[in-house]
């Protein structure tokens, strides 16, 4: 397929390079920014632009911009009588938010964190689609089952709720690994220590309920354990109220009836 | 050596496996709970016992039970004259707790999650030690070397401190996983779609410092998402109040000047 990119951030980049890879034709890259549009394009052998009137056809036009910006560029896309299929690469974004884009329009999300930083192994992501038609839904199709193994068609509640528990499970999670890290660099220990826990965490819930593997003085009631963190937090009272917080949530759902 | 577990619970499970597995003589297992004591006993060809005075001479007894009865055990071995070393493998107790139980006393901590349904491979699991003297330290050191490549010699202080980050790190992690399990369930939509991204979450941070791993609508302070999320969690007001406290957490984190 031909292929253009817009956007060059993080999921621009590997979703480009991805594609790439299969031996796909990236044909432009755009960036309001003429220099990252450069950069990226660079690494796929692709045009970079910086204005959206500069696009040349292509079979699909892949928009990953932050999600408050996918309306405008939809409406600017407006007039340039696009005849390829438009898909964002957002989870939060409504399918009908890139309407006006072109008269085949689609959802072409990649459930996965990306860094720069971090080569990203597509064959595992899930990637979830949605379209304007049938037929839109079965390009992309085509398309993402190169990439995953894990393609699904879901509506745009569906990957909405999904989104939403990603932000909660491996955003606030990546958060928490902060501010142990955080935490022990003040007390002088050293955060490594904990990486194979951390690992091992995550490990676990891949093939036990997440509910059955809590461990931990709150699910254990240990009030003297409790109380002596609060204590050696005292000197951080937003941590402090984050500890209480989600130590109060693991009580509760663990006597809610919902352990085993 | 020969080694008796007081205890027989996650943790003395998988001590008691591993150290029987490298050929020491596990020699009694004590429980309260004589069916519990009888259950670990047969798995490592050790005797079952339900009084702390039944204990016969060991070289080792390592104390595996909740924070709380911890000090308890250590003032009923007090008179039964023991001359081996007695080890908590508590991350939170004091070293002094255990005072009376025998005049060489320590601790032998394995830094790591343990559920019964899950086999743990202690070869990188870090063993934080600590002793009433060089020698007891010696001792404890040369078995778990034998466990494990990651040995240390941690003060109670610096145990506590990496014992809270665990608990922050990986106990209240596991509590986000059960949350957006149980919301994803509530939504019709299978959770094991979200486990590749948490693995990849919690493997990306062991080769790069979890703050420039962050991701998600807070860090990017996407007021549109945040706001849209806070609204589908409406009929859910403690997790709302979760997601509200870890995203301002996000934004108080990545403003303070931390981000690169």
């Amino acid at each position: 397929m031909n292929i253009s990119l817009i956007g060059s951030g993080n999921v621009a980049t590997h979703l480009a390079q991805a594609l790439y890879d299969l031996k796909h034709q990236i044909v432009q890259v755009y960036s309001q920014n003429l220099k990252n549009a450069q950069q990226l394009a660079s690494l796929v052998q692709a045009q970079p632009v910086y204005q959206l009137q500069e696009l040349q056809p292509a079979d699909l036009y892949l928009i990953a911009v932050k999600d408050s910006a996918i309306a405008e560029i939809a409406a600017q896309l407006a007039p340039l009588n696009i005849q390829g299929i438009v898909a964002h690469t957002s989870g939060s974004t409504a399918l009908d938010a890139i309407q006006q884009s072109s008269p085949h329009y689609g959802v072409f999300y990649p459930l996965q964190t990306f860094s720069k930083a971090k080569a990203v192994d597509f064959s595992q992501v899930p990637l979830l689609l949605e379209g304007s038609s049938a037929k839109v839904i079965q390009q992309l199709d085509i398309l993402a089952r190169q990439l995953s193994t894990q393609v699904y068609h879901y509506s745009t509640q569906q990957r909405r709720s999904l989104h939403l528990a990603a932000v909660i499970a491996c955003n606030f999670s990546n958060y928490l690994y902060s501010v142990a890290d955080d935490y022990l660099t003040r007390q002088g220990v050293d955060f490594d220590l904990l990486k194979p826990l951390i690992l091992e965490t995550a490990s676990k819930i891949q093939h036990h309920a997440p509910i059955h593997m809590q461990t931990g003085p709150a699910v254990r009631h240990d009030q003297g354990i409790l109380d002596m963190h609060q204590q050696m937090l005292e000197s951080q009272p937003q941590l402090q109220q984050v500890y209480e917080l989600l130590s109060q949530g693991i009580m509760h759902l663990h006597m809610s009836g919902n352990k085993n």
